[in-house]
């Protein structure tokens, strides 16, 4: 099969050193402060960025090997469709997140409301916009009255390697 | 440097068969359905994907070769740094859409506000949940009275390889 290649452009550092004790969620990291440390060689591309209030991060879960179609999520008791969850070992260890964009100083970003391991190797940087990025949702499947409990969960060893 | 290296894990099929005139983000494309073609192999892993209105689709920007750091977007007349924009030639050419979710049968999803072209590989599926993916957001730097531009713009060759 193809394969796409791709290159860690950074790293993103959090107070998470484990899996364990994490928020699940960045609705669950409301005051949790990270950073992103894109290589310099990068940092041009960061121009303009500032004026933007939210991110969105792409990158990879490195610590996830393997993955299982059907899954139970931290927020359910009961099996789900992998794509129907935001499960990290997936067929494509990828991962995404928003957050709030706090400051830049050169190629570090200072970030909030961040929900991931420390070490995390970043695979993009895109600007949030509501125009794009913030559809009218009519329904969250399995998720309805659960979405919000994420607010206070946190993770357990459950997506472990 | 380390490398990340995923597969396609099926295809994005739209009528957009060239990278010109397409819709530049999925609020111009309001009418456009497209269908995700999920590899049959994972087809498991959409139990429970129907209950959501909105899904998130990662994918290969396969057309993009290269990428500058200082990019003139289609929405501006200015150079601007790379990161704040959606253009698709990245470093780690990834391309992000929020489409609605129209229906499943079997592992393929029909979709609308679909902005990729046609034979787009897919990597991810994830579902959209306002609770995590639609922050609060105060500024959109330079797309400030511009994002709404892009209901009714559609590219040119800027981005072709």
């Amino acid at each position: 099969m193809n394969e796409i290649i791709f290159h860690p452009i950074g790293v993103i550092r959090t107070p998470f050193k484990d899996l364990d004790g994490m928020p699940i969620q960045p609705g669950g990291a409301d005051s949790v402060e990270g950073e992103v440390a894109l290589d310099p060689v990068y940092e041009e591309g960061l121009k303009d960025i500032e004026g933007f209030s939210h991110l969105i991060l792409i990158y990879h879960f490195n610590h996830s090997k393997g993955y299982k179609l059907s899954v139970t999520p931290f927020l359910d008791n009961q099996e789900r469709g992998l794509f129907s969850t935001r499960a990290p070992r997936r067929p494509n260890a990828i991962g995404l997140s928003i957050v709030s964009l706090l400051e830049r100083k050169g190629n570090i970003l200072r970030v909030g409301h961040i929900d991931v391991v420390d070490e995390t190797p970043l695979i993009d940087i895109k600007p949030y916009v509501p125009a794009f990025d913030s559809p009218e949702v009519t329904s969250v499947g399995w998720l309805k009255d659960k979405a919000e409990k994420s607010q206070i969960m946190r993770s357990d060893a459950r997506f472990r390697e």
